[in-house]
């Protein structure tokens, strides 16, 4: 690494436009890189750096102060950074050949042009809302930004409202959607939840997703899976019914539309620059876009993904942020590190719980025909015999010819966290399961186990990849097989077994091989799979000549829909 | 992977030394791996797989239940594993030759021998006992097992006693003796906590030990640090005072020594089986002693270290319960994995702090003379503007010719496990800082930010590395240098900057710079070194020769022994 260009005294101007997650941290990174620079940020909003990702936790209210989420002003800008940060200003469009953008000062309504050497594009993406009558309604809304939030709080106040808001609709069950349903819980609100795709974060496999259904469930959310919304029931100026596909239509005071984004690509697209397969603007490793003098970061461009090997679309803060760091640098000095494919590593909060994931989902795997096997497992988030331990439900998909992880997704109270982005760490490096099996974590009672969670699903994993614990998925056909569930009788007695399954508890197996058919394809099922486990090599070691362990145990199979 | 070979059914007696962290794991892998081998394991002591780790806390009582700290029981190893554990049996000698152990049983006095095809040594190791007077006074305590614990409630309950326990001295401030002086702290005790280094937990370099000193102090824990332990003053059967090699005397009622572990080599060492330079038994990839057919694991071997590339005991659970597992199945079948080089991660928690380190400190890279510099960042466990970020101060070492990571630590309420872990298993894949600048991690308002402080240590190492904004150490000598301190006038009042500085707001440096020594070596610096980077950066922007940062700022600083 050399100091030689890495900064730069070059006389430039660069502009950038949008100043939020992308935008704001280009700027800061590029008056960083060169003190000579002019450095332009124009911002269609009021705003500029707020914390999208903390809009919901103002509405319930569990971050009190507005301003708390103004992380940086355009006075701040302007004193530490010497950034000409120009709010109420809407970049209309770009004129390659002249190196000039067309600007529209919202406030006065005046046109003008502004020259750039560098020009850096982070203009983000915009919700969609489904064409669908009523959409317009005063009472529909949806989250990108400050303006947004304050409407929905307007809305919610009873002063403003011809009434108060008892019952609210969140249409989309992705990150926000859920984000939104918890804090309009939070404010006491009746919440239904409507969802396209039969499960709530469409992203997550379907039994991971069903833990999370379950929370909400937990706290009186109505789901409404698989339906789609048709149309809004319209009083006046105010939605007071959604319609679903399937006909039902639920009553409410307030709609939230969280159906997803959709990048902002008309700027780029009006100035031909090539815009990639899955919509969003086309870049190199430096960010440029197919004009080397204009940069593109942030949710309107398409990043490659590490495991798909291939451009795609992921509208996430993290990437955002970096990118537009690399950006900065890059236009301020022509030089910067590269950056780097990203996993789609994402978390949530749901009430209680949590879901995380990383890389590809069992369902992506399909769709890209990439061949994958997982397994799930259960573990406190710290040792279990240290008070308050939390079950995470952690499962690993990985490539069954060489081990190579593929992704995670993780479930729980605590600690998901910290299993989802040690996995993304390993899997930045290409790691497969026998790596993750050789993890140095740290461990004390009040933190871990002295096998983590991540050990555990390891070992699972390399047991089955090696054959010596085959697994199969839960939601396998069992039918034809010899079913051994391994649980106690009173367990079993919670929680019935599958039908036709032989009830031997596993330290009872060695007693009663002789009911079993060793010849017989056979399962072996307990609660989380870790007894099934040992139950597993039991029958293997007594010569069966076909035995695997039903991955995630009752506590998963359970979860399958009828 | 192939699993040919991975199970077998070869009839083999495996004998096993010690029934807890890495025994108890070799015995359960060992029978999943071969369920026709006869397995016994050998404890001299009553009990087999327990807590080692959770014993501090129940003795505080923050585990309530004794019977959490009993993992397995003889009987579950019978039953579930057909294991034979032998609860007071000791094993005296090796012959290596006849391939048999000679076994007492404690209880009865009787000798045995006991052949074994594979003989697997998990002895751990002892609490050194430091030869003064009085070490053995009934109200002198160490803490390794079970027993232990039970011998340290009985001084602690009143009724056995003859007098309160109103004071206690705890000899050692590493992991175990601060885990103790919590616990004391507890039950209402008044704790002294002596150590002979001059700081807490001696792994850790010496400013972030200074800050769990600093918790200890507001949880007013006598601290007598530099200052070893002489002798015990005696009353009848009890100590009533400790004596220091600086002459005093504290008055105590309750003395526990923690000042480290002995390996168990003994059986080794008679056995004439290979001991390493540190002093445990030597082992190779597959735990093998110079003996192919005797393992060793746990506390009392050498493991490899994954940074050092040298030998070395590392006395952690971790490691023992990976190592057994291996061990168990080489031993079971004649083929395994192998084991992986460790990091010596670990971690402890002190009243609401916690510390966590991986890899090497710089102290230890000194003393293996290994090039490492370092930076200290400080930030929040989540995003600042959501509800309870607790500050997490995150020091990351590296080497500066390649930028390889060499190691990490981290002191705060929450979150550090996760960034201890995440850089652990990085370093697994010998990453470099440019690698951490590119991970992919989770991040929503409650878990973390869009910019983790994991990436901010290596957005300051890069920029060290590339002498962007190069990096003094937080105690460099300043002697002669210009230094700029960009605090605010009101932090300076609270905190005063270093003598001789120019107070200049980073906000105003540059209708300042005039005021300044362009010519002049230049440190900048703020409270976290933060807004000191962009300080440094517009210095050097407008041409100062050489300019850098204090790293860590004057909250680090301030740590400085006088
Ligand atoms: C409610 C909510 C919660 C979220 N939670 C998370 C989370 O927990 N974790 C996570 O990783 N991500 C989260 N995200 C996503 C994250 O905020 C985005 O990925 C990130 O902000 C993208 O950065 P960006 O710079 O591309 O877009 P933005 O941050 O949206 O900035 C784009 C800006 O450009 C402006 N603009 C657009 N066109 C023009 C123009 N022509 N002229 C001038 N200005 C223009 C826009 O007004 C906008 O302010 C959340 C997003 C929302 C809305
Ligand atoms: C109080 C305490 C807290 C700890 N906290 C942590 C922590 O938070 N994190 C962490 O990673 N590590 C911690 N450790 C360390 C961890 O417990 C050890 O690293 C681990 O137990 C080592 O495993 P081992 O099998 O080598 O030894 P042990 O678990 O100690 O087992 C060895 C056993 O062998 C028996 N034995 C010895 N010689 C013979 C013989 N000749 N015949 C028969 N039996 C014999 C002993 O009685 C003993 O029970 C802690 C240890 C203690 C004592
Ligand atoms: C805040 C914002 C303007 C970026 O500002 P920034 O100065 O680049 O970023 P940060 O405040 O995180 O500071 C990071 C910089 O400080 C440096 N730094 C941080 N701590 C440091 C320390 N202790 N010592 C030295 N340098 C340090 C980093 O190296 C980095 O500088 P670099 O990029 O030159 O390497 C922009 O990220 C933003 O607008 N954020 C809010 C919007 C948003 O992200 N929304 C989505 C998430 S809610
Ligand atoms: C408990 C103890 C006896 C080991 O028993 P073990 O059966 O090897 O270990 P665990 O109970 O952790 O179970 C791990 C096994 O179950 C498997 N497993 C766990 N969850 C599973 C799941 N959901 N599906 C399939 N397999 C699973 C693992 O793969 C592993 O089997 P493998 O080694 O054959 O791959 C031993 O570790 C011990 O004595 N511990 C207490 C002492 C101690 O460690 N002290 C220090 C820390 S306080």
């Amino acid at each position: 690494m050399n100091n030689s260009k890495s900064a730069s005294t070059a006389k430039r101007t660069i502009v950038i436009v949008g100043g939020v997650a992308g935008g704001a941290s280009a700027a800061a990174r590029a008056r960083r890189c060169n003190e000579a620079a002019d450095i332009i940020m124009f911002e269609k909003d009021r705003y500029v750096s707020f914390a999208n990702c903390g809009l919901p936790y103002h509405i319930g209210g569990e971050i009190d102060e507005r301003d708390k989420l103004l992380v940086a002003t355009p006075e701040l800008f302007e004193k530490r950074f010497r950034i000409d940060a120009r709010t109420r200003h809407e970049v209309l469009s770009i004129d390659q050949e002249a190196k000039s953008v067309q600007v529209k000062n919202l406030e006065s309504g005046e046109e003008f042009a502004q020259d750039y050497d560098r020009l850096i594009l982070s203009p983000g993406a915009s919700p969609i809302i489904p064409p669908i009558e009523g959409s317009k309604a005063k009472n529909v809304f949806s989250l990108r930004n400050i303006e947004d939030m304050d409407r929905i709080n307007q809305g919610l106040s009873s002063e403003s409202s011809t009434r108060d808001v008892k019952q609210a609709v969140v249409v989309g069950a992705g990150f926000i959607g859920l984000e939104m349903v918890e804090q309009l819980h939070r404010l006491g609100i009746k919440v239904s939840l409507v969802e396209l795709a039969p499960q709530v974060l469409p992203p997550l496999d379907r039994e991971m997703a069903r833990l999370i259904e379950e929370e909400l469930e937990r706290h009186e959310i109505q789901l409404h899976l698989g339906d789609g919304i048709q149309g809004l029931k319209v009083e006046g100026d105010r939605a007071v019914g959604v319609t679903l596909d399937s006909g039902m239509t639920i009553d409410t005071d307030l709609v939230i539309m969280c159906i997803g984004v959709k990048p902002n690509t008309q700027l780029a697209k009006q100035a031909g620059l090539e815009i990639g397969e899955t919509g969003g603007i086309k870049i190199n490793e430096y960010l440029q876009t197919s004009d080397p003098n204009i940069y593109a970061v942030g949710d309107a461009v398409e990043y490659e993904h590490a495991i798909l090997e291939k451009s795609m679309r992921v509208a996430l803060a993290g990437p955002a942020n970096r990118a537009g760091r690399i950006a900065g640098e890059h236009a301020a000095t022509d030089q910067s590190p590269s950056m780097a494919a990203v996993m789609g590593t994402a978390i949530v909060r749901v009430f209680d719980l949590g879901a995380a994931l990383t890389g590809l989902s069992e369902k992506m795997a399909a769709k890209f025909n990439r061949r994958a096997k997982s397994v799930i497992v259960q573990a406190g988030h710290h040792s279990g015999y240290f008070p308050g331990a939390k079950t995470i439900t952690l499962k690993l998909i990985y490539e069954p010819e060489t081990g190579v992880v593929l992704g995670a997704q993780a479930i729980g109270a605590a600690g998901i966290d910290k299993r989802i982005d040690v996995i993304a760490t390993a899997m930045k490096f290409k790691a497969t399961v026998e790596d993750l099996t050789e993890l140095d974590l740290s461990y004390a009672p009040p933190y871990g186990s002295a096998k983590d969670p991540v050990h555990l699903a390891a070992f699972t994993a390399q047991n089955d990849l090696r054959g010596f614990a085959p697994i199969v998925a839960y939601d396998a056909d069992l039918a034809g097989k010899q079913i051994v569930d391994v649980r106690t009788l009173k367990e079993q007695e919670k929680l019935p077994p599958v039908p036709g399954a032989y009830q031997i508890e596993v330290d009872e197996l060695r007693e009663h091989l002789d009911e079993l058919d060793p010849e017989q394809p056979t399962v072996v099922i307990c609660h989380s799979a870790k007894r099934a486990h040992v139950g597993t090599r039991i029958l293997l070691g007594h010569g069966f000549k076909e035995v695997s362990n039903l991955t995630g145990g009752m506590s998963i199979r359970r979860l399958m829909e009828n």
